[in-house]
């Protein structure tokens, strides 16, 4: 094997997750390394914290990015909040609800599933009746924004419901984060983990979480040991907790924490209202093309989220050619299905920086051309105009 | 807070890590990010492996970087190797040694220590009585470079012991990889994890792991879950495993390993046994230039580390204002001593890129000053000439 410096390709992030990176947040990854201790990083460090509260609308002084993916930031979530034997609700529609089970499990502790349909919400009714069979449930996990469907379930509602039965709620908003409303104090979610790779248009790698009061009781209060040293919120609050002294823990990833931080930088300067609304005026404008080429969407309209897109493939259509096709064509790269949707949808992601016109109208082209060469039973030719009437609209 | 970019100051790190990093590596982490499935990244991560067998010395199918810091490396060896109810020996001279105890306490299984004084190495004869004395321990756990104190234990004598008696080996070698003498398959270690930020001069942020045969059988024989679904290796090598088709499990921190692609390019261009060369060098230089001030290392010569060296710190001198005087005067950042050595030691690293005449030079001209400044009593004004002399030998 030769071995030399790898240059990758320049593509276009349309999956599920990265999205494409700013150019901005790449030179800041690019700056010198200093100390985890360094005094001059302690500062950078409170800055990321309050702008990842101003983010997820939070005053909990705990909110910090996990130094690992967002799974990581499940199972923080997870291993500090579960004790074993505990009872904990955990709704499911679509592959990270079960990714949550497994979380459950692997705490020693006992998983009640309430189901629905993959590309559905999560029906509020069914976690109330899930409540009322286990009045001695503790918690309630459920995925606010389900990547693996693009479905954007009622966060407030259920967390009132899960606290009118004296449960905390533990919520996945790996996708939701910067892209659509989501408000932690407003809603009174208690434990919420996100990824820096989605509508926060960093690179993969950190998992911001915040911890309310509430949650914090069940941290501090625990007699035996979170059976994950990397994870255990006691320890790594030394590190990024409130003290004015900060204690070594584990290293922190110095680099990916500038380029997290100039994310939310970024995501400050345009205001995250603003990102809110580019990322549903983006979304209406691939509905309008997606639409205008006769394909349909998995998620019900209104229920759905705009920076996550889930579209049925046509019949009798290989999709992992499109896929491959668009990306060695075009540079571009859309998601498959996953899990109980693999090889019948594609995911088309418009989260952050790569949730702009110019994506927006190559995908659109790209995909039009492609299913068209193929064969595929589509309206070609109308989907780009399509498209740029919803762009031309404010 | 006024929120702006971050833009850190330049420092020379020789701290315990991070060391500097090379300026190729920072440059290799800004480049494009692109999908963690895409076909082009999967070349990548072949290399990539392939790179960390040749650092390891090694020819483990199964090595590769997990996605977070060194203390997720090494829980990722505990939890896949230690179930329930297991009897680990675990050897301690050192903090490392205490962090091993922690994780083998919350995998549910019993730890038996081996105590050595910190400051020296792991005595192997205590290791074969307790191994006599717990014939059905399963499991034996040391640390190979002892990032605390900088003392380097005998890792082959003590893996023999280990499978003289029938168990299997966790290793820690954070401080070790690329730095100094380690040979995976030539001293028979079965499971091994190290970090991103030492000799191999990249961010800190991901643990390069290998397991060999005899590991994985223990993993592949599990009939119970691995506590952590983020670490459970039966999972990850879904990804990072030898299979053809790469299947989704977390999304890879792509930028970050880019950098690591890079250190270990920039190693194999110098050559792995150059570089332990390299860093034995500087440490001559460093010591000559430390003893010519009077001042003395913890730990023995023969016994030590090339690339971390604990100083005793002179009696009166208050060691936290020398290292701020460092870190603010001359940019320089060296360690302080971690627990029981908190303190009373220094812990200056030559590591990877770090491991260079200059720096030793810098290091030891503003030691010298600020030590004389402060009226500690050293031999002045020479110590960077006798360190000088080292040098100018090949």
């Amino acid at each position: 094997m030769a071995i030399s410096s790898y240059h990758p390709p320049t593509r276009t992030l349309m999956g599920p997750g990265p999205s494409d990176v700013n150019p901005r947040i790449l030179e800041a990854m690019a700056r010198p390394t200093i100390g985890h201790l360094d005094p001059a990083f302690m500062d950078m460090m409170n800055q990321l914290s309050q702008l990842l509260r101003d983010t997820f609308l939070t005053g909990n002084a705990v909110t910090f990015p996990v130094s690992a993916p967002g799974s990581a930031g499940m199972e923080t979530c997870f291993v500090n909040l579960v004790t074993p034997g505990d009872k904990v609700v955990v709704c499911q529609n679509g592959v990270f609800g079960g990714r949550m089970k497994e979380n459950v499990e692997r705490c020693g502790a006992e998983p009640i599933m309430v189901e629905d349909t993959w590309g559905e919400v999560v029906d509020p009714n069914k976690l109330q009746d899930a409540l009322k069979s286990n009045p001695d449930a503790r918690i309630v996990a459920f995925v606010h924004a389900e990547t693996s469907t693009g479905a954007q379930s009622d966060a407030e509602t259920l967390v009132k419901i899960a606290h009118d039965h004296d449960c905390v709620t533990i919520v996945d908003a790996v996708t939701s984060l910067g892209g659509s409303p989501l408000k932690v104090d407003a809603w009174g979610i208690d434990a919420i983990y996100s990824g820096s790779q989605k509508c926060l248009s960093c690179t993969p790698g950190l998992s911001p979480v915040s911890f309310n009061e509430r949650a914090l009781e069940i941290v501090k209060g625990r007699t035996d040991k979170v059976q994950s040293w990397f994870l255990d919120l006691n320890l790594v609050l030394g590190y990024w907790g409130t003290e004015a002294k900060r204690a070594y823990h584990h290293t922190a990833p110095i680099n990916a924490l500038y380029g997290l931080h100039e994310a939310l930088v970024i995501l400050h300067e345009e205001g995250l209202e603003n990102s809110w609304a580019r990322h549903a005026h983006m979304h209406q404008a691939l509905r309008a093309g997606i639409e205008a080429m006769g394909l349909s969407f998995v998620v019900k309209q209104g229920d759905n989220l705009p920076q996550l897109n889930s579209v049925v493939v046509p019949d009798g259509i290989d999709e992992a050619a499109v896929r491959s096709t668009l990306l060695n064509e075009f540079g571009l790269e859309i998601g498959a299905g996953l899990g109980a949707m693999a090889g019948k949808v594609w995911r088309i992601g418009l989260m952050g920086y790569a949730a702009n016109p110019k994506n927006v109208l190559l995908c659109l082209g790209a995909l039009d051309a492609v299913l068209t060469g193929m064969g595929a039973p589509i309206n070609s030719g109308m989907a780009v105009s399509a498209a740029r009437q919803v762009l031309s609209t404010d």
